[in-house]
């Protein structure tokens, strides 16, 4: 099983779970989930569902029982898309090489199916009969902290406040910001299965934390290096944008060659939280190597 | 003790409670968790948080154990208004005789402002420890479906959708759009209370949920009433906007003398559901007679 492979089997499994969970495109408000099935049911990486199901086979979890944690994910990834891309946000019209959700639709059915689509991830969670209620409580309180106003909404409004300002961050503030804005939801996807483990004990699961905190770093260092050298085309989204909007990038500040060796540096770090696990967590290393080595 | 009474004990013990559940204004990011308190502690009516509590007084729950699902209800409603209040939904620029998110702020921080109050009702529901894990689960399952696509957030869709047509909407529809965009949550405020309750029969439930109807039903109608009839300075929002935006309304449909009269028809309703539940179930009267009576 290669790296390819690995997203791929997720994909397939997921789509599926995905496909199911969403409201048909047939069913009132037509338009409003037309557009909920746009953003979602659109060929994503699907990289933090691939996250809950490789840290379900490493702590022996089978697929099938995590599909409502992976679409949980998925769905919150995919709302966080669709109001960051809007006008008064990042001002984005292209989204993995489709117009983006507002462009398709318009403004306020982006909004509205944003909204729509997290509070449907939580549905999902609280209406899961696979897992224990004390499980699903657990479950929804990790992902609630995770896409709050202290993680990823908050995340998103530091990326904000500081896109377009004369002065940098600093390294230490762009790592907060990274970890906000897309650190935590990669943080709980792996949590999340380790709450529908039966027994957790301590030592797996601070492994299986530092192993989430260096490939999310790693994410979004390698975000900004594709950002920097990939085309438009192969990238799904507008290339240079960030420069454009003279964000704060990690290449900016420490240059791309030591950004390229950070993102290297962060792999190894990822790969020897998992010795831990043995062979079980081949998956988890897959993920760990894909992100590193990703070019879109 | 009064209408008004009772409105200003339910102000006092759920704004107390979320002024706790709100991140402090210097936590960062701090424009964000600013325009959040802005929304939500800004003197609102706090009805959905008074059915909660009056519920738990009807089915024997003291207020004090149902501040998290009283703040939830309201977290929801404030979301709702602030992304409703946007330049792409209805535009407005007053709301409770203030500024609205956007216009204190900017667009984007009210739209994250919206995005996190939202998780951060569902984060108050499974935090919660007074109820059991099952009753947590069942509380925030009941939520989410209030207020997802095929609740809350599609009624607001609905509602775009309507607007400005050249075609007025029917009765039948009306009152469809209406369920979804206020009733849905108007509901559930109930059934969260009665979630809390140690044993539920159907009998209560099946009268709280008629009760509950009416009373969603009439606030909407009302609503419209007020619109028509009240000044923009007792109002708090800008007076005639319905039909400015060529909405189709309630009393538009009907006119405003049976629009009156089927608001009174709605409160007896109400109350005749009440009955059952004798003397304890004075509160929610109180409730169904403000709500029929109001004028701002």
């Amino acid at each position: 099983v290669n790296t390819h492979d690995i997203l791929q089997s997720t994909q397939t499994q997921v789509n599926r779970a995905l496909e199911h969970c969403l409201p048909l495109a047939d069913t009132a408000p037509k338009r409003l989930h037309e557009a909920m099935r746009y953003a979602v049911l659109n060929g994503g990486k699907r990289l933090r569902p691939a996250l809950v199901y490789a840290t379900g086979t490493t702590l022996g979890i089978p697929a099938t029982q995590l599909d409502a944690p992976a679409c949980a994910v998925e769905l919150i990834h995919a709302y966080s898309l669709i109001h960051d891309d809007l006008p008064a946000m990042d001002d984005d019209d292209l989204r993995r090489g489709m117009p983006t959700c507002h462009k398709a639709f318009d403004e306020a059915t982006a909004i509205l199916a944003g909204d729509a689509l997290q509070v449907l991830a939580f549905q999902q969670l609280a209406d899961n009969s696979v897992f224990t209620a004390q499980q699903r409580v657990q479950m929804i309180s990790v992902l609630a902290k995770a896409c709050g106003s202290i993680g990823m909404a908050g995340g998103q409004a530091m990326d904000l406040a500081a896109t377009g300002q004369a002065t940098c961050l600093t390294l230490s503030e762009l790592e907060t910001l990274y970890r906000y804005k897309t650190g935590y939801l990669i943080r709980a996807s792996i949590e999340l299965a380790a709450i529908a483990a039966p027994s957790q004990n301590n030592e797996s699961f601070s492994h299986l934390m530092k192993y989430a905190d260096a490939i999310g770093l790693a994410f979004q260092i390698q975000d900004d290096i594709l950002d920097i050298e990939v085309s438009t085309e192969v990238l799904g989204k507008q290339q240079g944008a960030d420069t454009a909007k003279q964000k704060t990038t990690y290449p900016g500040l420490v240059g791309l060659d030591f950004a390229k060796a950070k993102v290297k540096m962060l792999y190894q770090e990822a790969i020897q939280h998992l010795a831990y696990f043995g062979a079980d967590s081949d998956p988890l290393c897959q993920v760990a190597d894909y992100i590193s080595c990703r070019n879109y």
